[in-house]
């Protein structure tokens, strides 16, 4: 039984190559790209066994980003649909000022069909951490009744129940997001959300010290980590706020730094590591990946203690 | 004004290079993939200026599409749509026993509501020869009624009306097929249809001498182009039968054989052949495309004529 | 007809990948460059329908260039020859302190022997701006003959002239530059040149505002650009001058960067803009430029605005 | 548990691409290639959950090569080694007459290490069928032991044991490899031999129907299998000789066909076929292998049955 | 000092990948490409230390052109120009009908200038052999008179002088080329010469026996091979007459496969074979050709003494 | 005979492509690489013959590595083994704090038992300089021997001797390192190290000009240029200290920098600069090796000076 289960969508992102627009593409480069299954992966890389629970469609489509997940360590868990489309994404890469694109063809999926009866609780209810983020429920109602059960079931088998915010405006608007995921706050143990989502989504206001002090406050959150992109993250946890810097990175793909960040932050508490010490490691996490080609953490845990000791210096060849 | 003018959707083709599989591929190349636009361009090819019609999303997907077809030298008026998607499908390519496989991923395009009024009349009506196939009305009930219209526009403006069958199983069954195609067929001048389909949706029997004859006779088409593949092409006109064998190729990519040999065939009826010299080229067009990698006839006039002069033999360096 | 007609060559570009150098080249990138075909393109992006005339060899090269030009959006009216070359390039990328450097192969081409009498004199005098830059005229003596042709046709016929004085010292010396350019002035509008050319060919003195003021007044032009690098640009008219900044980019390519910014800024002038704003929009468009791949500014008029109207900032995903 | 575990080494296969030469070339792809881990792959295909039991250099080489492994669906149990290489081999494909070549680089591998004592046991005895191949024992000394017990355990527990004789004239003399190959018979249920290998390193004579029988008589073996490339496979069982052609096909790559054949066979055995029939489906799936770029047969159950059904003609798209 | 001294002109070759289309490619294979430096590698690979002399641009792209070849093995004495340009030529690949062409575009090259003077006569004459071929007089006036002045220095110095006639349609006429090759037949010992060349180009009439007897006998040549393709090649020598035939091949490239014959019977003659022996040799050099990639015979002395033995067999793996 | 002639061993190096990781690498770029070649390349460039020997596999891949060293434009004078491995290592890229990773596979390879009976000694003797690193010695007891029998050999010979001191911890502790190579130091007349090696393994201190001259003084040395990375250089010679600076680069790749570094200093040292002088033309022909991907300085003597001419502008187009 793996300690970490995980519960979301993984598309299929199609990408031109370097920062090649899509309406001048001749190819795609081809991967899976999910936020659940990424922090799947960045927790087991860490050491921690975990399974990423999904539904797909049974086709090449939905075996090849099953296939993927599987080659990266993790297990898969998955709901075989004869149903619903593959979710996929269209993603062109570009810096200042032209700015990364993403365009979702992710409507009708199998995905979006899933409910909690499908899967099995046990799964949920032996393992130590579920996850799943503000995604899920944006994909379709269904998925909203899913999810509450979901971190329903986990509650009652007394498993820690983790969620990342990840509000997405091409899915929803800030006050569906709001209404939907705030009812969901009070099953959710341990809440990682972006320092602008608690302000533009959740209206909350002030310095990100004082965000997590009044999100974990007034939810009752047992932890909260509030990320602040390029700026690091602020943990509060027993009512202490911690703040954690982010390293120096020379970047080859920003996609996935915020999964690599939860996953090892995760890990590494279930593994008994203060919050000070977790935010540490998922910060070297975060830096580590963001070296990485593609949106996964491709770590090693021998890697990140190497960060975490050299506070940040390029390790010699 | 061109003296072609087709309409029906134009998918991205995604697929895996060589003879990878999709459910293990890593990158896909992208091309536009569309019987209508086929058809025109190889008509363009030999001389008749064409221009594709079709409805398409304003997003980067649908502007690839549309740019992808002006580069081979038609023209292009497009319907661009703020809803609906941008249809895709995925090949992968396999030789026997495996074959190639198609997975379609056109549900809710932007095509799929397209009607006769955004599409300017007087372009099918000051055309030579309007044209679609069996495909476009297989992908919407709004589309059913939309083809009819512009069939039925074009007869009234004088323009010949062209059309290929193009059965899909993928698309709708056979009975529905014929239901709604052969309700098409009084606005039908010129009918392209392969030996199979029209014994297997239209269930008529015999050789495809027969098959012609008695699918001319019975709906009282002015030309109708039995095609068998390898084996050549059929003939009728004016009760005649007239038979064109295959030429030998060293076949690279067979996608777009068809619509090579239609888009020929039109060309040269239109420019003043008589059928047996149209299916001549016809058959010598679809030879050189089966010598081009993609789906497109990207042949010259000059070379068509020298397959024609020298009965096949492979051109000289 | 197209509001702006553009005149010049468009040479097939040969690149290794990266910075590869030529002599251990084992492929090469192929793409179409050419200063008049790119801000025809990057006119059409921002609105304003145009053409490119050029004299072509009737071969695959030719049509090769000739359909990438028309996958861009832009009309092409090409004179198809049967003598002369596809004129070539050979492009190698580096940085400091190697350099990007050229190899040109464009003696002897089709283009070279363009004659005015070859082209349709209404294209240009119902086009409201005809452009061209001291490239074309630099490519053979028959070439100063049409250029100064067609200008004067433009002129006669009442379309705006305008001007790329682009110096290329591969092609001739500053002198012979001078010589034939100067001569050209009295019959352009628009001028759009580099600082350092005015300076090191024209031999004029001062800083940038200084130059512009000095051009337009002595050769009495309607409207002078001067063009500054990452610095920005200067706009000159009647007798103001008006400075604008360069945005921060992300830079992927350079090509075209020029190009760009003239394009876009004879499609706002044209749609109605006074200079500054005009200015404005040519510094987002060659900063988005700089962002994208190849020599072309594969924009959409959105996207121009969003840069202009955010200042700059990354566009958000 | 799974139903198969086989034994073996898993190699980094680097080919040049297409049917370049390794001296010439400019990049090489990168594959996972066993015999072993391949028969693993073919089994679970057609249903039969398998594990892949081997030892690898913990190292980003180990790790590319179980990731690929499991990938594909296989479970994989392995030893992590901090000493011994990763094996490689260089593969160079053409036809005829310059023939594949592979070089080896394979000494000194962590699997040329492993003992029995370093796996578990259940895991072998609590399978249904234990495999490996001719080739492990010729890795190293330590393997020869290590195979004969791990035979031994295997028939201990009830574990059917299925061996591929595997002959490879690159690791051993067919002096040493009768020696210690036939050691091992009298622990081995199911033989899979080529006739050129019971010719040329048994010594035994008569058309394919004759070896069978003799092998099977004198060894005592449950099962013979004797295989004869595109001229089919003789099953011997009970007594009984069976014969199966191969299918055509229009083959990418041979490399892995044997081993497709072998997993297939094992798979519908375990599934309670009789020997004709097991030999139609692996037939089946051997032929749709050789459709297949790289070694393995990532082919589904149901496109071995439609082979099967079909006779082997070419799936419909 | 080499054996083999060749002369001649190579040019870049740049190709699509595949068969695309030159008209549709987006990158090209940089390759290069020549008759006498390809005749000089198949030499020195079958043992025979071989130079290929030549004038080429000081430019990245002489050198890249010069670099390959020297990777080759052979040694490359070439006389470096600053005027003139590299040749290169566009090759698309195609099978029937369409066939494989050949874009020249060789004018103005720095080889064209080439005169006698320019090279040490020393490497001629110390030479055992001085090859080139028909196709370097055809190239410019100029070289018209250094193949004739090195040819006779060769004579001169004792060297055999060895011709491979090399009729090219697209850079001369048939009498053009008569009449300036006959001339030169005088010098030459061992004339290579295709039966269709002999036929359409000198008038000779018979079959490949004839030919070769009647060229042998009238220019009092000492050696003539006449060559036919696919069906092999016919040696006179001493008024005998020796047939070969050709290897079966799984085709790759043909192109160079006479180049190939042609450099390995040169080398095979030189080390002492009789005709016929080294007829065998160099069918199985040029067999071995055909399985590679680009123009080159990358074979060792080994694979093509293998393919002797073996009659042409696949090689083992 | 070449003027310089350096004795080492070139491996195979495969890397993935870009940043992505070894353990998710589906296609490897394969080069040359090796130290003393690269030396042996880089003073070519700068118009010092030279000759790289070393002991090779006779294998396609030794003549991978052979032919692609050949094409830069050195001699190859190798012995060509019938035992032992080619050398390869795997090159992991990445940037802060990931850091670009090299994996070792050398062991047991051809080169390790190479002998200096086995290489002609009038080759180095009749050189100017002999240059070998301090990897040579640590890849065997017998290379520490060959190692020093042809230091001794080319002194007797009157031949300068320059060596690399070019400490490696995955070869050797710092301990055996020292013990080795001071002992060769006797014979040694210009040694190049890095700052770093001086102070960790030699336990020099200081700054580094107080480095050099220890160094210097100590051991008697001729000259001793220490290396600093992007600080620059110091050259100690005749007891004066001269400081080179590092010129800006745009890196594309580092590997190799310290190589064109020592082979440019060598040559323009041969040539008869002064230290000073020789140490800026390095400086200079390091920084654009840092703009060329992979290991090697394919630079032009006209690009060096320029570098030098312009204090590291970058050049223009």
């Amino acid at each position: 039984m793996s300690d970490l289960v995980t519960f979301g969508e993984t598309m299929l992102r199609l990408s031109p190559p370097d920062e090649r627009r899509l309406e001048d593409a001749d190819e795609f480069e081809v991967l899976a790209g999910g936020a659940e299954s990424n922090v799947a992966i960045a927790a087991q890389r860490l050491g921690m066994p975990a399974t990423w629970l999904s539904k797909v469609p049974e086709s090449p489509l939905g075996r090849r980003v099953v296939s993927e997940l599987r080659g990266y360590g993790i297990d898969t868990d998955v709901v075989w649909s004869h149903r619903g489309r593959q979710g996929t994404y269209y993603l062109e890469r570009a810096g200042t000022p032209r700015g990364t694109k993403v365009i979702y063809d992710r409507d009708d999926t199998a995905f979006a069909t899933a409910e909690a009866r499908e899967f099995d609780v046990d799964r949920v209810q032996n393992a130590r951490v579920f996850f799943t983020t503000g995604i899920t429920p944006a994909l379709s109602s269904t998925l909203r009744d899913t999810t509450a059960s979901m971190l329903k079931a986990a509650r009652q088998g007394g498993t820690t129940t983790a969620f990342d915010f990840n509000y997405r405006r091409k899915l929803w608007s800030p006050e569906e997001a709001e209404e939907t995921l705030t009812k969901l706050f009070p099953g959710i143990d341990v809440l990682v959300i972006a320092a602008r989502d608690a302000r533009s989504v959740l209206g909350f206001e002030g310095d990100p010290r004082q965000l997590a002090h009044k999100l974990g406050s007034q939810y009752e959150f047992e932890t909260v980590v509030v990320t602040r992109g390029s700026e690091g993250a602020i943990g509060w946890h027993d009512s202490v706020v911690h703040e954690q810097g982010a390293y120096e990175t020379d970047t080859v793909s920003k996609i996935g730094t915020g999964d690599a960040f939860t996953g090892a932050f995760i890990a590494r508490r279930v593994s008994g590591d203060d919050v000070p010490t977790a935010l540490e490691y998922a910060a070297a996490t975060a830096a580590l990946k963001r070296t990485i080609p593609g949106d996964v953490a491709l770590v090693s845990e021998e890697e990140v203690e190497a960060v975490v000791s050299s506070g940040g210096e390029e390790l010699s060849r």
